[in-house]
């Protein structure tokens, strides 16, 4: 825990030095940033947005969606600003693997993203209990016929991940009268062990070394007969594991927003897993208005001396 | 509001003479009553629940679903509980089409139907903002492609019927964040100025000549877009209406649980409406042990001299 603890204090010291720069800073906008979106920032900071990119000298503020070269004697980026909230592709990527420069504060768009992907998870368990695919078809077949529904209230979801997105995937859970154990790093035992009681398992994890095959059959073949869904990331699940733990019926039926390549293609065998649904990694979306709030949000708290919550510790890989 | 008070006075002075025949009392449950639900009754009530009919002599409690004779001379009943929650069928049924005898304590189930009905509204309206149909016929296309969805937390629904069932629809809606504006008799005009920022319409009306053909076409053609849903009854909606304002767009989609003539035959025009879902009068089943529990707890409350919450106004007619 030394090391998060470091990471923690790191990006606080990266933040004070940005927050130094914001003055003098030009600020760039990757070629992935739509010109609405530009056109809204520059207006939203009162200062403008250009392509990039900049000259040598100045401090250069960069928001975007890819990762920047990081060059010797490139721009010298104080901050990046990611228009997403996941943010491991940039952390990892690269064409040089090497690690996420200490020197770069490292900030993300998280918008109204909790939000959303807490009601994907809620809209997609209800869904499941009210029998919503099997009503659609009757209707189309003009048949009138009772089907038993399922009182989600009083059951048990377990959430994975006890970020921001994970708490409020509890929080809309906990709406609807479902029971909810968050696991966070230290609580997993816990969690794990009510696997077999579980009517939801949620994965809302980042992918880490830690974290990459998480449910795998281990945790998979534990449950007994709930319905998973993953809006985490893709691998962070054992998809052979999954497919056993279906067939077996450990599992009742999953809802996969992510996927450990992506996008699935026609011919992807994710596509006939039993009692699978996959959606295309549409569960949090985020809009531009989102990306102007939390940009101007991050401004404004470096300006106090601040760090913004919406910063990275990127010592810690998520 | 004078006769409503006399109703619910009136009530009183039914339960409380009912209280004083519970020892004397033969319990008889009609012939739509399962053997195991009555089974279960007589071991919840610790005496026998017979087929009926009783002597002539004794007091009578009735458990069932359909409305006993009333005959001059016969069976004297002095309590009957309905299985359901729904009663005008109790109220105006019966060959004679008399009201319900004054003498006659009627009380209802309701077990958790609120919270039944209340998740089903909510699963409904989730769904549509998901896309659940839309990414259900995506993924038998192996088909990946970004859709956007709909937060519902923020936005407008209006609850017409504030009764406990209105109250717990309000209850699960709130907790997936939506506004939510909860009509009662005195304030269906307030409610009704809120028709066209509504996101969804809530039906959970009683049925009584007030409230027949309530969403007709002033109410439905001053929606903009709104989604309705009925939990109601079917005769509170004006089908010819809805049908020319899901046409004009005024309503978005419709979620009908209850039709005014039910079971809907295949042939029937409703299958056919644009953009709406007819499911089969399940939003709100009773199961057997919501039976044996609100009898009980019904019989308690007598004992104790008060009027249970479950007893029905009948001179209101709802």
């Amino acid at each position: 825990m030394g090391a998060e603890r470091a990471a923690d204090q790191a990006v606080g010291v990266v933040a004070a030095e940005a927050a130094r720069e914001l003055d003098r800073a030009v600020v760039v906008a990757g070629d992935e940033v739509s010109d609405p979106l530009r056109a809204a920032l520059t207006e939203a900071l009162g200062r403008p947005v250009t392509r990039g990119p900049a000259s040598a000298d100045a401090p250069v503020i960069r928001v975007g969606a890819r990762r920047p070269a990081f060059t010797e004697g490139g721009e010298r980026v104080v901050w990046f600003h990611s228009v997403n909230a996941g943010v491991d592709a940039l952390l990892k990527g690269g064409a040089d693997q090497r690690a996420w420069p200490a020197d770069v504060l490292l900030t993300r768009t998280v918008g109204r993203m909790g939000d959303r992907m807490a009601q994907y998870v809620l809209g997609w368990a209800l869904s499941e209990c009210q029998r919503v695919p099997d009503f659609l078809a009757a209707h189309d077949r003009a048949d009138w016929s009772r089907r038993d529904t399922e009182l989600a209230a009083g059951q048990l979801a377990l959430v994975y991940g006890a970020g921001r997105i994970g708490s409020r995937v509890a929080h809309y859970l906990r709406g609807a009268g479902i029971r909810v154990v968050e696991a966070g790093r230290a609580t997993v035992p816990d969690a794990d062990a009510l696997l077999p009681d579980a009517r939801w398992v949620v994965d809302v994890l980042p992918l880490t070394s830690a974290t990459r095959g998480f449910f795998g059959p281990r945790r998979l073949d534990a449950m007994r007969g709930a319905t998973f869904l993953n809006i985490g990331r893709g691998a962070t699940v054992d998809l052979a594991a999954l497919e056993a733990a279906l067939s077996s019926g450990a599992v009742r039926s999953a809802v996969l927003d992510v996927l450990p390549d992506e996008p699935a293609t026609p011919d992807h065998p994710v596509w006939h897993l039993p009692r699978t649904t996959v959606t295309s990694h549409t569960s949090g979306p985020t809009t531009d208005e989102d990306v102007v709030t939390d940009l101007l949000s991050c401004w404004r708290t470096l300006r106090t001396g601040q760090t913004p919550a919406l910063a990275v510790p990127t010592g810690r890989g998520y």
